[in-house]
């Protein structure tokens, strides 16, 4: 029940085969730092290519390919006082006309305060003047290395984590992730001050973070795609194109968890999802969009 | 502002040119009822021919095209103490592999309790006896009648409104169709109980219902998509497969609306939406997906 | 087997339950014109409302809900000198970023030659002079009333066909529409004179038609989709949102169409498409894009 | 110019960062086997992991990101006498409830007869007796190392080719794929003695093959996605889902070749594609779906 403190020396922008940055055993905690998806740490400066460069990996002792790994996110905290944005839309999240009317975007700095627990335009233009809106940090991409020894850019997302974008994945959400290496060599970076659903400028509100896990091996335990838990609710999360095919996986992945956590048969779990499901829109900008199929703790709570 | 008391005794199973079954006058309350999905009344009985029979049209006194029909949902209460819901997820929401192995899906009775607020399935299987969700009644498909001349199955939805089975459309809140024939023919029906996101069994708790609304017809406000506004809330709503095409509408449509109503630049929006924004997947079941746009009355309070 | 010289004095833009413009009987064959998709005629006048005028509706004395109605395309011959495309690809053809940058989309008029059988710019800018490409005059709009007392826009296409711009639908072809209303009530227009796969600029070349077809009444023969017969090959096309959705149609028509024409098992039937299918994308435009299914006559001369 | 013999010894299930097995320069031609997509060799035995195990790769010396490495395909013959498919149709290219119906899926053996050309069932169901297709072999997946270091599963493709499998890159056809890597590190394998449109029941018929191929380094050309050249057309192909993306990327890899080679602005590109474009379903059936956007050689022979 090690505490480590980890200091990064080098960033990955793609999720797999790499050499472990540290070993870590099943009960231990993470003290570490992210660098923002550009590469920019908490002075600012480059410390990374961008395009979500990752912290890590770090080898989890004895973990292996058919195992659940459990990532207990116990804080994430903005580690300098601005972050960035892009001010434009994305193409895809509206209509094809609509896009093509679209001006061209462009990076837009942040005031992140901590303290207040807010972030505001550092230049508003007068339509936006006075507008605040409460922090919300978390982390855009983290898991752990993909199936059949494949390293895969840090731009998408898959059973392995990744590029989720995710907002609900907070400071005390509980993540799991299906093992597919040896060690599962999990990932970490692109923190998020901020977002909305979906991620549709294509940032949250991109900034360096001081961050604190640590991780469960939950052995023998299998699953199909990432899973969480926090304090109202369990979901599951898919990730791929199109959106419905999101939605797809997260919803097959609750079936399965309402099986084998529940013991619901698929008509059970149909007739308790039909009227008591929740869909999130996670992104709908990256490689692949994510969904997230959740249900609330207090529904659950009725099963037993 | 007068107050319609409204039987109805004909059921239209499209939305469209039919003949008016009532006039009404901008500001003016109508008090009347709906029939289930399958066209069963208060008394179990069948009323209507199967696939959501609708109660109206409504013939609103000087709506042209381009005007706006606002519909205040002033109430909605289940008018007979059983509902209805299909027992097995749609094969669509679900991998294909998963939906292969689902079992063949059936009509399951659930107890609808007003009084109590409350629905539990009438004859649980053992996992899920003691399951009791809460009641909030809603209408699975309603608008006006569609451009062209157009009369469009009600299984389906579009910028008229129509079968959108958003469970957010409860008592209070306000909703907006674009008006696209003279006098809006607004109809209503497919009363739901209750529901989860996305309609994913293919049903809420059907139901049949006491509706009353009031209308306000917009004269010269010209909008695309339906919109709405609850306590907390405005949205947009866009309907189309595949599921990205319904938030491409939903998202275009509340471009339009921050454009309209708070005077933002397409940037201003853009910065605003991708940190705060919202989103529903209303229904991923119908021939038309439906996905919400929404953006917080608390943020929106910050812009004037 | 009589044969009508029809003439037609209206044209609607939605194809339903419309007033009967001619009432045949199987066996028959009418000789008959179609406007362009803006409504202009022969001499170039405008004679409907832009939105792809209908010709018909011919109403099929016995048909019925449940029959097949055979369409044989006798000849379909430009009677003007001149059609018209847009210049501009549709913006859901490109990637969202090329769609960006792409012009305004303008219309620019082609001289038809129906004499040498070739379309050429009227004034073409140096890149394409001297260009020209061969005539393939055929409908890109028609097909028979759709189900439940629908009428629905001429801009989209179902399993009542439409809109479905398949340029594969040339004189010589029959084609098999299920019929979902008595009388069937036949309409067809939006005449092309050539166009490329998927109707990408939105238009083929434009263009008023002298067309010649006879009809067969299959009573009691029931299809899902459309279904066409060329010298070459058996197709299903199908029509939906998104383009997989469209295939799906599509192929699951074929399934049907060889387990009943030709026996084979689904098994079978998968071994035989798995190696010989041939898909064409027939439209990636309108509302409905459309996708045909093809098994070449020459291997299916082999089953028997 | 040198024509290299070569034996491989390891197959790799994904396309990416390996060591390379051997270096070849621009104008080089190789000889070599590729074993089929469960790794079995021309014996019939198991020489890789299943799951396309791969040839290869091939340092191409010189070769740097931004280049182009041309592949003419000279020849690819079977080197056994039977293949295999899978015998029940993908559950994603029919409808939901047709997928449903659909049997059990498994492997089926076919008699591959190079001399005479031809495939036949081993065991053949009556409906089946009889049924000769004609050989038309080629690659299904092959590629150059993909873009920022990653190594990708043989299940799927992108921009650096892999597993496409469309039935159109036979011998006779070039092959251009952008470089993303030193050395391109050309891979092969997944032969296929023939297949339908869209790989719809998963498989052409697999099959272990006899490969030889020349190269061209294309120093300082730069292109976005594979392109090639047939006898008859010059064509485009996009990877990914869903299958209108795939559209989209070849489609506006078309734009450019027109701009590039053909010197058209976007304009006149879109009136030539617009009425004599052709796409063809690679496949439907992978991670990424593929589409061929084409346009014909004697089209294309105007335009000088």
């Amino acid at each position: 029940m090690a505490v480590h403190h980890f200091r990064p020396e080098y960033y990955y922008n793609t999720i797999g085969q790499h050499q472990p940055a540290l070993k870590i055993c099943d009960g231990d905690t993470v003290i570490t730092t992210t660098v923002d998806a550009r590469g920019w740490d908490q002075r600012g400066e480059s410390a990374a290519n961008r395009g979500n460069p990752m912290t890590g990996p770090f080898y989890v002792d004895g973990a292996m390919p058919g195992d659940t790994l459990e990532i207990r996110l116990e804080s994430m905290t903005p580690n300098r006082e601005w972050g960035w944005t892009s001010n434009v839309l994305a193409p895809n999240v509206v209509s094809p006309r609509a896009a093509a009317a679209l001006p061209p975007s462009d990076i837009v700095r942040w005031s992140v305060d901590v303290e207040q627990g807010v972030a505001s335009l550092e230049k508003p233009t007068p339509g936006l003047a006075g507008l605040k809106l409460p922090l919300r940090p978390f982390l855009g991409c983290f898991g752990v290395a993909p199936a059949k020894g494949q390293s895969i850019s840090t731009a998408t997302s898959g059973e392995y984590g990744g590029n989720m974008d995710y907002r609900g994945l907070t400071a005390g959400v509980s993540v799991y992730f299906p093992v597919f290496a040896e060690g599962a060599l999990f990932h970490l970076g692109d923190g998020h001050a901020l977002q909305g659903d979906g991620e549709i400028v294509g940032t949250g509100i991109e900034i360096s973070l001081d961050v604190r896990f640590s991780i469960r091996l939950r052995k023998g335990e299998t699953i199909g795609w990432p899973r969480g838990e926090s304090d109202t609710h369990w979901f599951c999360i898919g990730n791929a194109r199109p959106l419905n095919q999101a939605l797809q996986h997260a919803t097959t992945e609750m079936l399965s968890l309402l099986r084998g956590n529940y013991g619901l048969s698929d008509t059970e779990a149909s007739l308790l999802l039909g009227q008591a499901v929740e869909y999130e829109v996670a992104n709908v900008f990256n490689p692949a969009y994510s969904v997230v199929c959740k249900i609330p703790k207090e529904v659950l709570a009725q099963l037993k």
